[in-house]
């Protein structure tokens, strides 16, 4: 019988793992090497190329400007916003040059400021899109937060402006920059748990103040799916490395609930991928926060639990009847993603996650709306 | 950040919380008096009733005999097999008269053996109607493995006879009767986690020999859905209290695999409930063994980890930002629900899983199969 808190239970990883043997170094070497190869790690000291942060909400405050001071590649060098107080007072703490602060009317002025070499979209869903062209048109890189926009029209307007201004374009989809979920990867394609049979993955929490904007259809594009049941529908295409290619889906929304007015509360949804394996998802607003998948293989399985929080991560792997607890590197999500951005931009290359795997999601999202509306299965 | 393994993490329950408070006490004291008034224990010693089991399979011959040393109302009297030799060595063993070894031939004969009260059907799905009928007619009482039948019409078949016979019928959902799953259902049917959003069970195993009658359409009725998808339904409805009024399904067999000539291979299907709740589950004969499941609260999740394995269950409840690890009295299921329906026999109770609970799952599951092979969603 193995349990997590039984005797069956080791712990083996990177950390705990230092010098006990060649094993360890394999493990911990193919990762840091794989993630060095594929993330394009770049070695200190090297240039920095300039940000400007469009949008200076709670995530630009607490999670991506203190990042900068983790990048390799990447340093804060404007902001974009409708509130100059706010922007000057974060302009201070972060060494951002005053002049170097723009509003959304003369956003289209940062053509005319060469620090500025990569724009990152942290707005509200429905403005990904108009500021990702706009950036463009400026002659700059864009970095689009995820969901890339509200609807597969906008991903591809977004796509082809990119295109014209022969510019980069990357979603930040930031779980698959970092080790836990990197790892995940290499073990479901490697197929160290035997074929991988399903995929389990839920993301959800408690939505809270009802006036914001993720409340909102027009900003938002649509409720806990766009928000954070992508996480999960991210996680089964990039655990499989394939496309579904049928959808099957249910929603519910609490009656009366003033944050589910106009947004849905809960999604659960089904894909089925060339192969024939099978994901089962869910995405919510309405139950106890939770990040969780399991790669289901013939021979054993891997969990992530919390898998797409910003830290904590945490990875088991079963098999036979031991659960190994894994340790990795931990780094910070977001320097890691920006600095893959600047390399790609510095050494003209695709980003891992470019327009195009945005624009997947969001195709994938649309059908999964439509087969909870019809009832029936929906083939992409 | 809480974490299965971090500091926040605390175990609580009966075991680790015996003599430290009215608290422990209370929560050990509820779940015993709970389980002694719902499942009816009695006070040892009291009056053992007779039992004939009907098929000496493994789950006779590993579980089910070896149960009844921890049984205070049910003793083993008789055995029906189609392997006289099997049968002389386990009666031998158990202490059974061999007078009292009957055959599928002479099985109704049993009707004037006043030593046994009880039959026990631990047949092939497929036999398990007509063995119940055969034993209503024999003027017995019956407790039949689940899933109760291959059909709800066969299901029907059985409380019809159960009902002209006068006499109890039970269905063995022994996760029904044993205190980690009890446990749970009190906590969510009592919203302690604030009221139930979302339940998410998946069971599975990877399924041996081909030949085996699991894998013969004609004896199991279907796949794992028949066998062990059957708990994560049965979980979903106990946690929920509440029958679902939908369906989606999707399903997946492995071409050219031996074992999935007859039966599916991997299901996942979702069941909408009137309260709203909604449930995603998956079922396995493909996948690393797995049997899980998670209430998902406003306010909390509380996860089963094993949650219907024979034995080594384990439960956490997370809250706030504190995993806690629960430590609950551990029964032999098989004991508990025998000792169940000896109980109902002599005070003339309903049984807590009468034949109309196997009857209700046999409906969803044959809404199941249908929602998955029309790709649409089936109301009940």
């Amino acid at each position: 019988m193995s349990t997590r808190f039984g005797k069956d239970l080791t712990r083996r990883g990177f950390i705990s793992k230092v010098g006990q043997g060649l094993a360890a170094v394999n493990v911990a070497g193919t990762l840091l090497s794989d993630a060095r190869a594929q993330l394009r790690v770049p070695e200190p000291p090297g240039k920095k190329l300039g940000w400007a942060i469009v949008g200076l909400g709670s995530l630009s405050i607490n999670q991506i400007l203190p990042a900068f001071s983790k990048c390799e590649k990447s340093k804060a060098v404007a902001f974009v916003s409708g509130h100059p107080d706010k922007a000057k007072k974060l302009a201070l703490r972060y060494g951002v040059n005053a002049k170097n602060i723009y509003n959304y009317e003369n956003y289209d002025t940062i053509r005319d400021n060469p620090e500025v070499d990569i724009i990152y979209i942290v707005l509200p869903n429905a403005m990904h899109a108009e500021y990702t062209v706009r950036g463009f048109q400026a002659g700059k890189h864009v970095l689009s937060e995820k969901p890339m926009a509200n609807t597969p029209a906008e991903c591809q307007q977004m796509i082809d402006a990119a295109n014209k201004a022969d510019r980069k374009l990357m979603v930040a989809y930031r779980c698959q920059y970092e080790p836990y979920n990197r790892e995940a990867i290499r073990i479901a394609r490697a197929k160290e748990l035997g074929p991988t049979q399903m995929i389990l993955a839920d993301a959800g929490f408690p939505m809270g103040d009802p006036t914001q904007w993720r409340c909102n259809r027009k900003l938002a594009g649509g409720g806990s799916l766009m928000d954070i049941g992508i996480y999960a529908l991210n996680a089964s295409r990039f655990l499989t490395g394939e496309e579904p290619k049928e959808v099957n889906a249910m929603m519910y929304s609490t009656p009366g609930d003033p944050r589910f007015k106009e947004v849905e509360e809960h999604v659960t949804f089904q894909l089925r991928f060339p192969s024939g394996i099978l994901s089962n998802c869910s995405s919510s607003y309405g139950y106890f926060h939770q990040s969780h998948y399991r790669v289901m293989g013939t021979e054993g399985r891997l969990e992530l639990d919390p898998a797409t929080w910003y830290s904590g991560l945490r990875m088991w792997i079963e098999r036979g009847n031991v659960i190994d607890s894994i340790d990795l590197p931990v780094v910070d999500h977001f320097a890691t993603e920006m600095d893959h951005m600047s390399d790609c931009v510095m050494q003209n290359k695709t980003p891992l996650t470019p327009g195009e795997e945005g624009l997947r999601d969001l195709k994938i999202i649309t059908a999964i709306y439509e087969a909870a509306q019809s009832g029936k299965t929906v083939t992409l």
